[in-house]
């Protein structure tokens, strides 16, 4: 082993001695650390107070970089020689089966979710109108909001006790996954179910919150269980899928649970997959996009199964519903220019209202990080607050509106009663209806309906559009950060609806549109100007409205919110990812990353191991700090000179040394020697947070004198680049190829043979920001 | 200048000699040839003697790499930093500005050859049928056959004589051109104009051949022109765009282009942006997502103004269609197990008569190619041959067929009259219809929507469909191939509507779905089983036939038949990029190249200059070899001992020496010197084949023993990887940064600071396998 500053012209003799140096800051950097080090990257960005907080339970966990390289070494070489045909396509076909089989699962999920909640939440309103009807005013405000509240407290329980993680939308913590972050306990299986049954509690507790995001995390935690071969600690386990155990094996399977989630929760297949591959994905290839639209295929055959099984009434209160959730039928749209400038009116109003969401959103996040670190029951607390003020605000308001009349020529009923139904009577007499309540006291679905509804022109007024969506929108943004699981879709979704309804209103006869096609365009409006997705919400929005004649509208208005959004600022899940202080790799490099290069951000002193290392050594080191790759050397004599022999992860070394492959003297055992007391699935990746440790270790003074030899678990090919090459291009090839760690070598000959290492930490722009202050402007 | 064999130890001192290795394998490599160099790729293919054969013109002209790295050399960084924030800013709108622009342009080309098609064909159409009426019979074939073959030989002749890369799709030259082959003239301003109006004449000559392929080569066209300022030979230039002169930005737009093709030939904007990802594109991010959904937004909105503006009886016989080319409207298909059982038989069958559809191609094309380059008057006789056989078949079949009883309870017209309609009278009574001529008496477009069209069950029968199948099964076959462009959506999809509705009638009570909703499945079903695309298809699918709730089974049979076909060989458009022999680099490497090293397939010997190098050297060096890029080495006085500097372009190099920025000693003289003469902008690169020639130089003796500095112009940071990296992770690493050079550095120490040059060709299965006839089988 050897440790040595950069550039240091001689090569020191590869003398065992045990590391001296003090930690530098280099082998505390969280990226290197397998478990409980700090993270400088947050304390560094201490100097603004509150960016220290992240949301529930992300800043208190270890963070772990993914490497989606394939480790070339002698062990994985050999292993793969040694597979048949027919366990090459064993394995192509298991990939298969895997992808379908989180399909049928998420799907089946997606249902009961669904089911759980119209059942509930129906269940709870119904018992609301009866007392209602039976002029039990206050008894029925009592049991409205007992059940929101006691659903909400449950929810957050859930969440506070058993897995922080799976609060918010989970949508930033997938999303931040497939760039290769890999945040504690956020796939766990008890953050799946969490995610699963916080989210039934959580939507019935008649919050401002949708089930999407939860979805998506949902899926991708499915996908996660299923790759790993099921969970050891719940004792579902499968050995067959050891293949799988690699983290590109394990990204592909995550974007299929994560596109299979949007199509379960939106009942659509090509929208999912067109939102994994816009909003969560880092890399994409083709072979994926087939993969995965297999995965939503099947999710809407098992869907579209399951409706009409529930269609003859098996379902309780989930009833009616197509695979179609607000059919717009084929309302035709007949369009003039002045239409064309009302939908970009609201695309402008839709960008600015989308951004300034963003914003107060981020703001609230930090604030209730503040609350939420004070401990469970605080969470809990915070939970309830909100969930008596939203039951308050639904309730109350509905109270406080005037009674409408029916319009004479309704073809449906009015009033309506029940749990759903488009004209609520509530408080009103007979022939009268409320329209608040028509919106505050149903589901969340049911209000998109109501405002999507064509020929009803006039049953919203202006002052009952202005109320809802400014509840609404206030209440989104105060319920999400709280310890539910809890989607965005759905708050930005009504209240771009309400808000389009609203200027369709106001425009009346101007434009020719009608109203519930605006409460559509607003909704898209919204979603480009806070999500700033394109084309899978398009997508999403077809699926939902099924209505194609509209698209063109649907992407002007986008187009035009998205443009306008941007120039406030990010994307809401890329700024909870960046609040959440997870080191986000951008597509592209920060422009002032091209006046630096590769070997201004390598920090010394560089740890090495000598290709055949005394025992002792390796175990110290790996004691000493928290590094994952170390390279290797060769060096005399097994060459002439010293150079880089590759690459050795810290899994791959305590796997060798448990095997105890070990040699009195210092010769080269090889491949051969590791497979007699070690097969090649024993190298496989463990699941997050289960590999081995170095203190599991066990070595007796006489095995810590003797040497191991490395070749057989050295990458060979590991990726370098020269010192003075471009940080920016550098960057490209990291993120690029999903690497973790890149080798830096020397440009100049006579030097030690590698010059440091890069990895994840060394292209963020805020370590860069602090090494050269100058360089990077904030 | 120094020459070397690899590995050499020591190296030699840069006294500059002229070049008097003969010319080596490697700078005979097409790749790397600037001009007229054989290709030894294709020679080295010859052992299968068909496999030399390519497609018209295709492979009489020379390939160029394209390079997708920044090349970031002093006078880049230079020019970079003198921007100002607002030139920045004008750079970025000018990307949307152009990609909006494109849009617009591709848009109104789209409906100039929808409008010409529907009128030529229309009158061609009406002209035969009023003769039909009166009874003339062997004058209405005379007249059907005498326009279609004017119309066919016109089109052979623009084609054969003008420009000869616009016969066939263009998809797959687009496809390869995104992957980072450029093949001559294959964007050039007269393929467009061929490719444009051979188009509508092709497609109004009634051959079984679309314009959607077409279209996309236009849309590809008309971005490259856009982003390369215009066209200098055809008067058409401006200046404002230079900074889009590089293969990165060109790559961006035409990709927007592609996109707009399809949305333009389908009025599919989603489906447009998904076909261009999944289908054409090898790179992809996410910014470039949006931009392509809002050229294709434009293309939409385009469309939609246009459509409007000829509903008013403007554009002649152009007069009905709306948005949705096949409406299907809301038909409800309530389907039960067996109707899955049906979809899942088309799915498999689609997928077989695919695949035999694919290798069925491939072996005419190689017999076509082989007739078609004896001349283009061999051409336009093949066209005009195929227009006579196209004529006869569908005009005499037509007439073979018995004429059937109008149905009773029909609302529409029966027996229709005139261009277009669903029951054909041609030459049957009153009260009777003609179901053939139905189909074939049509254009596609109206074929198509016949065989769509629903609550006309018994329309066709099973003699019908079946004689109607095959027949354009094997026009469909023939016609391809043929000097015109022609695309390959139409016939597949006419061929698997028309074996969808044939599977239909067969099972008849078996299956409750309506033989209309059969064709588009089948239609589906052979989608995916030649071109092999999955979420495009479906999108585009959905966007042409407005039947939102057919969703779930159109992807599962798109599922079942590319599943079935991947057995068989590869999807249409790669079969025929591969056909051409056109150097595409798939997205993994092939397993094999594990076994190998990046140093294995280096073939020498290398050619690098120095730092500052001998005009005379330059010069000759450049002229007597056709590489592309060269290794600069930093050698003493200006390092102490050889270093690899960087790499520097051929076409760089020419701008340098025409500038004539020599000195006569051997000292640098940096990038001010070379900005005192030239502008950043001289090194942008020039369009296809219009760059700096190196015997366009014009330098006196004196001039050629003078030295020029070659730092300014030197890529300091090129992609670099170690001789003994796996072939495999270079191969990844090339293509995932779309790189055109790679340099090979040596593992060890003490030797030449650079072993060679990577370029695609070197990554090229076949290559590898007559290197190595053992690592990799065939």
């Amino acid at each position: 082993m050897a440790t040595r500053d950069n550039g240091s012209g001689e090569p020191e003799t590869p003398i065992s001695t045990p590391m001296t140096t003090p930690m530098s800051t280099r082998s505390l950097k969280w990226d290197e650390a397998a478990g409980a080090l700090e993270r400088p990257l947050l304390r560094q960005r201490g100097t603004n107070t509150t960016s220290q907080i992240a949301v529930v339970g992300a800043n208190s966990c270890p963070i772990e970089s993914l490497d989606y390289e394939v480790v070339e070494n002698e062990v994985y070489n050999q292993d793969w020689r040694s597979r048949g045909k027919l366990q090459v396509f064993q394995y192509q076909a298991l990939k298969w089966v895997l992808a379908l089989f989180v399909g049928l699962v998420v799907g089946l999920v997606g249902f009961f979710n669904n089911i759980a909640v119209e059942n509930i939440a129906g269940f709870k309103l119904l018992l609301t109108s009866n007392l209602m009807l039976q002029n039990r005013y206050i008894s029925a405000f009592v049991v409205y909001m007992g059940c929101n509240v006691v659903l909400a407290a449950a929810a957050a329980a859930l969440c506070a006790y058993i897995a922080p993680a799976a609060a918010g939308s989970g949508i930033p913590e997938v999303k931040a996954y497939l760039n290769g972050i890999d945040a504690h306990s956020i796939l766990a299986p008890s953050t799946l179910f969490v995610k699963i049954f916080g989210s039934i509690l959580g939507v019935s507790a008649g919050f401002v919150l949708g089930k999407e995001g939860p979805m998506v995390h949902t899926g991708a935690c499915v996908a996660s269980m299923l790759g790993q071969g099921g969970s050891r600690k719940y004792g579902l386990t499968w050995n067959w899928i050891r293949y799988f155990k690699n983290d590109l094996d394990r990204r592909d399977l995550i974007t299929c649970g994560a596109a299979a989630g949007v199509a379960a929760a939106f009942r659509a297949p090509v929208g999912g997959v067109l939102f994994a591959l816009e909003e969560v994905t880092s890399w994409w290839r083709s072979a994926l996009l087939w993969r995965t639209f297999s995965t939503t295929a099947v999710v809407a055959m098992v869907l579209r199964g399951l409706i009409d099984y529930c269609r003859s009434g098996n379902c309780g209160l989930f009833g009616k519903g197509g695979l179609i959730m607000f059919d717009l039928g084929s309302r035709l749209p007949t369009y003039t220019t002045t239409d064309l400038a009302a939908v970009a009116l609201l695309g402008i109003l839709g960008g600015l209202l989308g951004a300034l969401y963003n914003y107060l959103v981020d703001r609230i996040l930090r604030v209730y990080g503040l609350l939420n670190e004070k401990g469970s029951r605080c969470k809990i607390v915070l939970t309830v607050a909100i969930s008596v003020i939203t039951s308050c605000c639904f309730f109350g308001l509905s109270w406080l509106a005037p009674c409408v009349p029916c319009p004479a020529d309704l073809a449906g009923k009015c009033p309506s009663i029940g749990r759903s139904g488009n004209f609520k009577k509530f408080q009103c007499p007979d022939g009268h209806y409320n329209a608040l309540a028509s919106l505050f006291l149903n589901t969340n679905d049911d209000a998109i309906r109501n405002l999507f509804s064509g020929g009803t022109d006039t049953e919203f007024g202006v002052s009952t559009l202005l109320t809802f969506f400014t509840t609404v929108y206030s209440l989104g943004l105060l319920t999400y950060g709280v310890a539910v699981p809890s989607g965005l879709f759905i708050p930005v979704i009504l209240s771009g609806a309400s808000f389009g309804r609203l200027v369709g209103t106001l425009l009346g006869s101007v434009s020719g549109l009608d109203p519930g096609l605006f409460a559509l365009l607003g909704a898209a409006a919204f979603l480009g100007g806070t999500m700033r997705m394109t084309v899978s919400v398009c997508v999403i929005l077809l699926e939902l409205t099924n209505n194609l004649l509209l698209l063109p509208l649907i992407m002007l208005v986008l187009l035009i919110a998205k443009t306008v959004a941007d120039c406030f600022n990010k994307g809401v899940y890329e700024q909870i990812v960046r609040m959440k202080g997870l080191p986000y790799l951008e597509a592209h490099p920060e422009p002032c990353m091209r006046s630096l290069v590769a070997g201004d951000v390598v920090s010394g002193p560089l740890i090495t191991f000598s290709s055949v290392e005394r025992v002792g050594n390796v175990v110290n080191t790996l004691r000493r700090n928290g590094h994952n790759g170390f390279p290797v050397m060769e060096e005399p004599p097994f060459s002439q000179a010293p150079e880089l022999c590759g690459l050795v992860l810290r899994s791959h070394l305590l796997v060798l040394l448990q095997g105890r492959i070990f040699t009195r003297d210092r010769v080269k055992t090889g491949a051969a020697e590791v497979f007699r007391t070690l097969a090649p699935f024993d190298f496989a990746k463990a699941g997050s947070g289960k590999g081995l440790k170095v203190d599991d270790l066990d070595l007796t003074e006489e095995e810590m004198a003797m040497y191991v030899d490395l070749h057989p678990i050295t990458n060979r090919s590991p990726y370098t680049v020269v010192e003075n090459m471009s940080l920016a291009k550098a960057a490209m090839l990291f993120r690029s190829l999903g690497l973790r760690h890149m080798c830096v070598v020397p440009r100049t000959q006579g030097r030690w043979p590698v010059v440091g290492i890069l990895t994840r930490h060394d292209f963020m722009p805020q370590y860069i920001r602090d090494l050269f202050p100058n360089v990077l402007p904030h």
